[in-house]
């Protein structure tokens, strides 16, 4: 049904351990197919070495299974939430990867410290509020979607692409799976940067904003002219 | 005698070097059969790599060798008390890694911080008080074992599967030699978070009680929902 | 026309990788043949897993492709200004390396605070102002090689051989492109030293300056004895 | 001659390359015949991946060499020093280590803040004095090695098999050359737990007394019970 996007969701997730990003069963990818409607994900608390093409999930956006006798990842809800309110995007991956669990612990926004950071995001990478008690209990993988999505307000999403959840960890999107993957592993190398040089020197500023946006744009957008397009 | 149970035994003690928990012969891991009342553990001092499932010690509750031609490790008498306090536990590992040490050097409790914790500890992973010079002289391993206890007080013991000693480092346990190590890698991981989180940002607070509520009990218990069960 | 120099360069950016200086595509290295006055240096935005030696861009000190069918780096300005200032030196690199990039965004130099700095840095490794918007937006990458030039003011380049750039990144620099790669991780090694030295005691000092002159000129100029020369 | 030696100390060498104790040409270890009077070190400035057993060289205690081609360590002073002065130590090595060399930048002692430590090291790791300017222009490497052994004083020097030298990095020693790498190994791994342990809690003591004789001494001295002896 939706062969290629199972093949290409699989490689993603292991794509995770082969950049150290997770141990055990600390993460998910999941990719869109926009025209079917369909999502697929990795299922749920399986460890990765024991992953394969086929045992990734396809479900609707309803969450309802459609292909797949494995459930889907438990943070399902939130992945969902995020395809339906950002059109752009193609993948999303969530991990608890050890920096950027580190600025959501300590609850603190991952500031544009440098160009790396300006290369791939524009401006701070935000950390979410606390969820209340009721948004909990009520649902928690929507609501952690819905607090996503209010922190990013206005912002393009594929200017800011990720996230740090509060006490929580990281989500990650992109156009695809692997570009998700991608950013994930970017913004955990962003957020171990930022927390040596804040360690370093607490004092530490972000950057000039028009050296970031010098950055951001000589990568992204019409004027780019970084790479070989 | 207890020939599969060598075997776990074995591989629990191989899987620490696999995931970086060990060098030389900085831990040990050991498991029960409750059956039989006898334990299988790893014999004192000797390197990973001269290790084989034949090698593993095998005691009886009292620590009487009743299998094998080498002495059992040092800490068997610590592994024996945890053993006889706690009925459901069917693994202990101890090893020297990094971040538990550094914890129990600093004499601090590792804090629940985030969701990476609550998946898998409630509450805070205590420190010990330091052992008296008495307790010392009178049986250290044994006294380890007792100020373990002492410290878990009446928490459920798989609820809570580590801790560090003071000026030592940890002991982890599990259903199972395997399961052991698996919640060790876990502490090690944990405490490598909270140092990262609390290094970066000194007045970081635990994450709220209901978050950490929610995801230990979509892990653990009858309400559980991650994974395929 | 410069095979030689191509495959050194090829080389000299598939050793990043080997040394762990990058990930993606977030360095470059470039190498000169001073009597032909032609430069070869990496394509914009290539992988290393997809580079070769022929993939390798070669042009003039003006800047002009003289042989390859690909861009050349975003940052080949840069590379060009310090080639026309120093004509000692016979190869360039540029990393996004962790440490070196935390003491560019903590906007500090590296002080000489041992022997490891001194065997191979005469003097801290500076840290340059930040460029002003009309610099950014006039020439950003050739602007960023006349500040570095500023910085090092007239120090001799071979003693020096390495520096950040504010808010950026390192960039190193040798007597060929491999010499500049081995100038390059040296300095991540001294940055890391650097870091961790000042985490653990804000109020570490430089060595003493007779030290220094000890251990630069135990492997420098006419007085050295270190090694089989 | 020492052919037995010679494959002994390049083993050695080696081992501090799959220790990820070294980069380039960042170390050096010899052992010593006590019954020849002859030296086996490393030959100076000479990549370990183009060491070989036949290139290491043998000099007496004087420092002659006595064969091979190549010129000993540049350290070679600082070890003949530590031989003559204590006739227990079988082997020498000296690494830029990167723990190590933050106590020997941070001008600090390794404190016993832990069991890891005690089991090994008996008292604080210590960190000598600078050497003054008159020391270093005299004979730079023999005081070296004189300023450890001032450091030391009475202490038994297996007891404390290993130092840091002020803004230099790290000595350590052993009964044979590979017993000196096994110390050296354990030095760097303790220097990193005191590391942690020191930025997390500023205030971290050293353990009880009673509790580092206690690790101390259950595994060296006539009651040690550690191990298969």
């Amino acid at each position: 049904m939706v062969k290629e996007l199972k093949e290409q969701v699989y490689c993603a997730n292991m794509e995770l351990v082969h950049k150290n990003m997770v141990i055990y069963t600390w993460g998910n990818v999941s990719g869109i197919d926009r025209d079917k409607g369909l999502v697929v994900i990795k299922p749920s608390g399986v460890a990765y070495e024991d992953l394969s093409p086929e045992k990734m999930v396809v479900i609707d956006l309803q969450g309802k299974i459609i292909e797949g006798s494995l459930k889907p990842s438990s943070d399902t809800a939130t992945h969902l939430a995020l395809y339906k309110e950002y059109p752009s995007i193609g993948g999303i991956v969530h991990t608890h990867s050890v920096y950027g669990v580190t600025f959501a612990q300590a609850g603190l926004d991952i500031p544009p410290l440098g160009t790396t950071h300006a290369d791939y995001f524009y401006g701070s990478i935000p950390c979410t509020r606390d969820l209340t008690e009721e948004e909990i209990e009520e649902d928690y993988e929507l609501n952690t979607g819905k607090v996503i999505i209010e922190t990013l307000g206005n912002k393009d999403i594929l200017e800011v692409p990720g996230i740090v959840v509060k006490n929580h960890g990281p989500f990650a999107w992109g156009t695809s799976p692997g570009n998700a993957v991608y950013n994930g592993v970017v913004l955990e190398k962003i957020a171990e940067m930022a927390y040596r040089t804040l360690t370093l020197n607490s004092k530490a500023t972000p950057a000039p904003q028009y050296l970031l946006d010098k950055h951001y744009f000589r990568k992204h957008g019409a004027g780019a002219y970084y790479g070989q397009k």
